[in-house]
């Protein structure tokens, strides 16, 4: 098995309301899903909030995470940036401070072209010199990759993996089988979308890159094993259970409603960065709902 | 006249490799604009590359503008950001510095909602204590304004002015019809999108947030005095003399351009921040043909 594999849970970056990193809820966080057992961490990914961190701040929490996790759970690091400066920075660091892996999205101010976005996966790759994963990621990045850049991406050195966001007939077994035949052998093309995961995952994903895992580490890994095991009546009742989560992260964005979940699940106060707001006190509650009955996790 | 009328001329932030500030060429930009007698400049704008810059150097370019450029033309600045505490933060170093006014793009990564848009230029602007004109740029942004939304925020202490895309049907007249029905006598309603500016003038528009007049500050000043008074046929006759250039600015997008510009004008090597690539020698060459003939500005 590769590093893009199986069940990579993306933990939020909890930080006070001057960004600097809390490490030891962090670490919590981090606890709780080496427990589980997942085969990743995605740290510092959307969910861990990458994007609105200074740089300095980054590193530093790289190196919380190493500090708690090394050697017993692979991490995968966030390194996308505004300028392809900075994320080579970034990558270099990631593999100074003992991270397996890099995650890289497109962050665009002016839309960039397909060679500007080569170049800058080229430079970065080469940079961190750690295997990385292709952060496909529309909704956040405003950049919708083509299966000819993807292919191209797939032959630089390091590049091995791709993050897909789910298609939007839903067809993931077309969508792969289209990706393989121009993609090397052995090159991982995983999923994210929480509320796909279960199809992606039994037509056949490498990876499920799960935001509800930063929290919820268990039950999602509970329906990866189900599912890579092709038993898709367990795989579909746990995502039963988790349909009203789903349907709430679609309305609200997953990022928002995993800041209401740490607070429900007894993390304590932990808000968004600023523009992003918390959710308001009814829909606080629906997330609340959302978790009690059917995953059993809050009171 | 107020700070947000007239013409507003965006310079490029000249930096070198390592995104290190290039003072001296910034300023020689920013002669050239003072001299053409421009209404205001608009610094770390889109086209000033404001989001490819740390905070730091944004703060120095500011005190190197303000050195060169104070009590002689308004200086308005770009204080977007990621985040809500760094645009605040900047946004309170603008008025130290001796900035007149501010521009406030939402910048986001995760899609952000009205009342998150609205509660982040609220904090900013009272940040701020300047002028403050809502930056509406949704192809670098990707958030759209709804006229509600402007409507909300012109109600807002120091937010006196917006800057508008081009609307998709071409009717400025009637866009602004509407949103002046919305928003305080006095609220000024401007344009960018520098291929429509004409238009957007003759209309009644306030002010021509014009990308080219960073580079080319005179023909713009005269297609703006032109249409402000009413002289159609001389804003046409200019406008026509620029429509090669409209023409690539609409193909590469005028950042890329602006760049090759500054080198064909003589600014020496300038090159865009990466991930943006400088233009192909092809299509530079394509530049130098439409500055040539029409604009009469290179040899």
């Amino acid at each position: 098995m590769t590093l893009f594999t199986g069940l990579s849970a993306f933990p939020l970056t909890p930080a006070d309301d001057g960004g600097q990193l809390k490490p030891e809820l962090l670490q919590r966080f981090l606890e709780r899903i080496v427990a589980a057992g997942v085969d990743s961490i995605g740290l510092l990914g959307s969910t861990g909030g990458y994007a609105y961190l200074m740089p300095e701040e980054r590193k530093r929490t790289l190196r919380a995470a190493v500090e708690c996790v090394a050697g017993r759970t692979p991490l995968i690091v966030g390194v996308g940036a505004l300028t392809t400066d900075v994320a080579e920075n970034l990558a270099r660091d990631a593999r100074k401070a003992g991270a397996d892996g890099l995650l890289l999205a497109p962050m665009s101010y002016q839309p960039l072209t397909n060679e500007e976005v080569f170049r800058h996966f080229e430079a970065v790759a080469a940079a961190g010199e750690l295997p990385l994963c292709i952060y496909n990621n529309p909704s956040t990045t405003k950049f919708t990759f083509s299966p000819d850049l993807i292919a191209r991406l797939a032959e630089l050195p390091n590049v091995t993996a791709v993050k897909m966001p789910l298609p939007a007939d839903g067809d993931c077994a077309g969508e792969m089988q289209r990706l393989r035949a121009v993609t090397p052998e052995g090159f991982a093309i995983g999923y994210s979308g929480d509320w796909g995961a279960k199809d992606a995952l039994l037509a056949g994903g490498a990876c499920w890159y799960s935001v509800v895992a930063g929290l919820l580490p268990e039950p999602a890994l509970a329906l990866t094993r189900a599912a890579q095991a092709g038993d898709a009546a367990e795989a579909e009742r746990i995502d039963d259970a988790f349909a009203p989560l789903w349907a709430l992260f679609r309305e609200f964005g997953s990022f928002r409603v995993m800041f209401a979940m740490a607070e429900i699940l007894g993390f304590g106060p932990i808000t968004p960065p600023g523009p992003i707001l918390a959710l308001e006190p009814a829909s606080r509650e629906r997330v609340e709902v959302a978790l009690r009955p059917p995953l059993q996790v809050a009171g």
